[in-house]
């Protein structure tokens, strides 16, 4: 029942957001932190800086010219402090509330000074559990801002890369940066899809392999319900994607248009695979009620053939149970051999046609 | 039959729109009042003002230029007193039809003095009933007016930020208040799907509870026609906050495109939750299917369980049931007993094989 | 058996048409008269005549200037007349094939001098049958021609509006006549459609009540083809309209363009409708299954509760009529009442174990 | 088993393209005749003449300017002679290929001289079988080409159309010819799918009447087959007539493309005919499902009946036939009469409980 | 159990990519070779040479003006090789990324001075396993390159083609040879499709032969995976050859377009068959389903019948073997005999009902 709730808690839709004033900033997902966490790198070709704070207004005095600055913060229950970099950064009201709205869908912004992208990060944590986390990159000349629900995130690869002198990511701008991030958010859509895949498989093996009796459907039911949520945030996401490519913003390097146009092709190959997925688990239903019928025909072969020889057998043994007072059989020498010799024939009679028919 | 009842009523489409001379306007809802409701709101951005009042030309004497008015109208059945306001705010006979035509889908018309919204208020009343609501909107120079059936909305939200002297809703044109009052419909559609998925997570677990005799099929089937109700309300919905985020209407302020697409978002995440309740639904029904048969499998196994063990016995007392004169066996001295010891081990035998196939 | 043959001419696509010469007039359908019934109404702002005939050529002497002129004919077989009428009034050939095509789909067609307009009357008989009926309109200026397959028609509102004198009818022009005969055949699609809700309900009902043995499959298949009928011959009107609602014809009034938009509002809300039933009918057969199964799983429990608790009871019998020489227990002096305690512990227990299972 | 290796013939895409060199010139059908037919028609508004003959430059000859020349030469494996036919009229060696390609899908290519058109020739030919055959026309100005696999086609229509003076095909040019084949097809189309009409009806009433053990999952799935080539024929035509019709090439006239328009109309009339049958066969296997599921319970229900009844009464003259030496019931003088008594009532009982269960 | 494995192993998106530097050359599939294949065929019309190597740099100083130079890499895990050719012919990094992705999708992409088209060779290798292998073609003025994951192809059409002196090859430029190439591969795929056409057939036709026990539904499984993948493989390709076939590249002639369209006609006709093939087998699974109730149904009849006639028949013989002290019917003389008369009229009648119920 554990796994129940579970679910329940996943499928619901946060009402949260309802009877909200619009334009207010209110956080609406359940991960709270008490204090945010604020990380800082700020990077040119030269050298590389890291920080690590609990403040926000920390970040303030980093900006710069001639260098980029990512500025990543945890923790979106923290409204004030994310109200507050937004006045820094000349943020737009509306950007602010879709970065603590956790059920704000994937979506593209492109303002004079900056871009606003909202992606969702999926990955399974340290419990196995799949994570859905609500993520904003906000990129302008010379930063990138990314605000997060909670620790742990998939950016370490982004991480080593800044750390790498020789790499594209130093001499390139914010939009690079960016890129790198998204991109790194998609690469692990393909852990998250190679993890269904075992999924599937696994229930594949066991249709055939357990009884019956097994909770089938209802793992059926949640695999169906896990790919419909990750379609759900894959599917705004090639759109995302595509506007991003096709954006004319200042901000975007020609050179990164060839990196995005990668990057789409990444997402449609996902796509791709998550509807093989979901047509494969769809007919898994109908494979399982295959197998129980199956199952059944078995259970009731056994009783067919148990009950079509013996109840002909109890019949012909009746028979000389009864108590006629003149029954000349009962009177031969070998009636009772003869009667047996009779009973083995129907039997073997029986186990041909049964054998004959494949039951046996 | 209560509840088969209840659908009933609410799946037909009501014919009393046939046969009616166009441009005639006929109440064609089944909601009636004695009186019409009148509330009026009027605001700007130093005094708020509200009378409440039964007669609908108490309405008029308040249009203003500085100020913004809501007019709200409770009584759709009241056609005459709506034709009557209708005149006063120069409004095409064509809308007035739409405003007492509780069948009209949501739709989108601008007219050169003002904009003609329709959509469905969807909320469960409390008698937990589902309530598909007909609501008109009307959004003018200084002035909104709303239609609605019956007393009891969605609105208490956007009264109270009428109130609020500091809010964006007091500063703002008649454009935004049509926005908030949509924008309050649809949060409210987030509260119908939340309470959808509620009652398929109910389903799910009875499924695997209850007993097979329910009438479960019927409730299913109910969900079905419930989720495809929805969806005719919000589909349509999404073209017309589309048209009305377009529209280059001179009302609708370069601001209040931000919060329409906004709204848009919404209606897009609405829709795509629904999809996903409306797959879950479907798979119920094949859940159910197999719930039944894994029922009926357990049933057979039981009778062929019980079948195989004692068919077999009873034969083999029947046996020495016989009266034949000559039969050996009968005379042994322990012939009883060793037969019960055969009988033990042919028991025995089945329980195990039973067991080897995982029948028990 | 009747039932069945009724479809069967139904389902058929006549193939009279095949090897036909393109540009000849043959009817293909199946409602002939023994002569055509022409009806002419006449009017305009001050007044109406209305004569009845049975000659087409009776109608050449009405085209007027300031009036409009109604010419209803009643029965494609006579396509002499209908050529003839064709010439007076300079309709394309193609026209005139189209007319008594009675399986042409529903297509718009504007010439220069008028507009051409099939649609598919549906409406149920006197005898409660689905009918299916061809209706051409021709609309020029100063008048509009209507050709049906037989009497019996769904305008007797539309001839009320013309005779009242102060409806907006009669000072319109054809354009406006041509929108009511539209709108009137539309509306009758609602009913057509209640009709299809009242079916579908009833089958609901019944699948949950009736016997297994009715043939309920064959009503579902049945309703099945009638949605697929209807569907038919909605889905190319909704484009018939669009491009009505649409077309630059000089004839279409301005004012006329909003009430082909409501029109087409209602096609759109129909079609929904017909989706929705459309869904319905198909779980329905879902729905049979699943009761099928419920009844099998009633069946079979029945047989598991008798056999699992008397086969067991027969085996003890069985031992007690063996005859060996030496079974002690047969010589105790309350071994039979023993017996039955014995016997009645087994039954009691089976039935305790059966509750357990919610089986009884 | 002969119906399903001619299944098997069919459903193959043959290969014999696989590895072909492109323009090289392979007919990869199997109809193989010995000599081409070539069947020369040359009219004008005075006369009409025809030749039969097995020879291809027969043709050549007959090019003229006023009139109008049909060549029909059937046998598409004399590769040869239809590239010498193709170099006389200049056609682009793709076309050549097209042609005796019978694997090519339906096609229109409009060259400067000519129009070229591809379209499947669907029939029944005598022995009752489903023909799909190649069919291809070059219409260019004063001649019109037709290429089939072998004799036998549907043209008959139009040979009688050419012999009639007055008719308008002696008076068009070769776009109405060519109009009027493609209109010869698709008629037959009517004839093809009226066939499957008659097979889904014959299917539908031995669901009902005739035996489960009969192979009917094999009759629908090659029902289904038959619908899925006959859509293959027909969905790239609608495209074809689509761009003849819309076509600007200076040999189509002004009337044809009304003609063109009205065939396009027919063409979209079988499509949808066909997706109504597509619907009504794959909905049969759900009510062959069912109907099977009806057997079943029909047959469970015989079972229970019987063994409910008989299985306690079994047992009840089992307890009397036991040898206990106290056994007070055995010595009344009414006990056999008593019990019989009893298991009448218990027999009568159990009637009255399954036919209240509607069992019997 | 090793069918499965080999699926795992298909099923699975490598997740290799992952946490992967954009940019960085890393080859991500299987297939590994010692040493690179490198085949440099070179030819112009009077001659063709042709030279095997095992370094890549042996095909630099081929490239001429006059002639075309094809050269064929076999062993995508030699990256370093790769990118030394890339540098030598000017290629993208992003092209040499894609050439050792075997994850790419196919996609086509046209640069300044060359094509690049992506294609997936799908074929089955001598173990007679479905072989995707990742091919990258990159065709410039005077050079074709080609880059496979492992030796084996199917280009030896092509190869002999080449050799040929009067054939088209030899006189066209290197958009020809591009052509001729993918042309192979989709030839190809003719194979691939009528390889599952034999499938479905095998399996339908083993429905009806086979035991129900075997395995059915893990083949159905396994066929649908498999067609989902090619589907996988040849959707993207119909958008790769459109964009080739409408591509201005100057590179293309004119004629070759013509050949470009005949490709795509082919694809078409792939993809409209897969469709089919994935009806046919998603539909197979329907008729499992139904061949499983219809065995079910006959071992019920078989059940049905012996216990409906030997159980009453062994009621009738428990009662005579009742003790009662007073039985008149034991006294008869032929009671015995008029007993076998009654049990032998009754199982007459029985056999007589269940043959009327067509049950035998």
């Amino acid at each position: 029942m554990r796994v129940r709730r579970k679910h329940k808690k996943k499928l619901k839709v946060k009402n949260t957001s309802v009877n909200q004033i619009p334009g207010q900033v209110t956080y609406v997902g359940n991960k709270v932190t008490e204090k945010p966490t604020v990380e800082i790198i700020n990077f040119d070709k030269e050298k590389v800086t890291r920080e690590d704070s609990n403040k926000v207004n920390d970040a303030f005095h980093f900006k710069g010219k001639d260098n980029i600055t990512w500025i990543n913060i945890n923790g979106l229950n923290h409204t004030t402090e994310i109200e507050e970099l937004g006045k820094h950064y000349h943020l737009h009201p509306l950007i602010i509330e879709d970065i603590v709205n956790t059920q704000q869908r994937p979506k593209f912004d492109d303002y004079e000074d900056y871009i606003f992208v909202v992606v969702k990060m999926l990955y399974t944590d340290n419990e196995n559990e799949f994570v859905n986390e609500h993520l904003s990159i906000v990129a302008g000349e010379g930063f990138v801002l990314t605000f997060q629900e909670a620790d742990g995130d998939v950016f370490d690869g982004v991480r080593e890369r800044i750390n790498n002198t020789k790499g594209r990511m130093r001499s390139s701008g914010s939009d690079y940066l960016m890129y790198a991030l998204i991109d790194a958010v998609v690469d692990n859509y393909f852990i998250i899809i190679e993890g269904l895949s075992d999924k599937i498989e696994t229930l594949e093996d066991s249709l055939f392999t357990q009884e019956v009796e097994d909770d089938m459907t209802q793992e059926i039911q949640d695999l169906k319900r896990e790919v419909l949520k990750i379609r759900k945030a894959i599917h705004p996401l090639r759109e995302v994607i595509n506007r991003l490519e096709n954006s004319e913003h200042e901000l975007i390097d020609e050179k990164t248009h060839s990196y995005l146009r990668d990057l789409q092709d990444h997402i449609t190959q996902i796509s791709e695979n998550i509807e093989i997925y979901r047509e494969m688990i769809w007919s898994l239903m109908d494979m399982y009620m295959t197998s129980i019928s199956n199952k059944m025909n078995e259970v009731m072969k056994v009783l067919t053939i148990m009950a079509s020889i013996f109840i002909p057998l109890t019949f012909m043994a009746g028979i000389y149970g009864m108590n006629f007072e003149y029954m000349p059989e009962l009177k031969f020498k070998y009636g009772y051999f003869y009667l047996w010799g009779l009973m083995i024939t129907v039997f073997l009679l029986m186990i041909w046609y049964f054998r004959r028919k494949k039951w046996l």
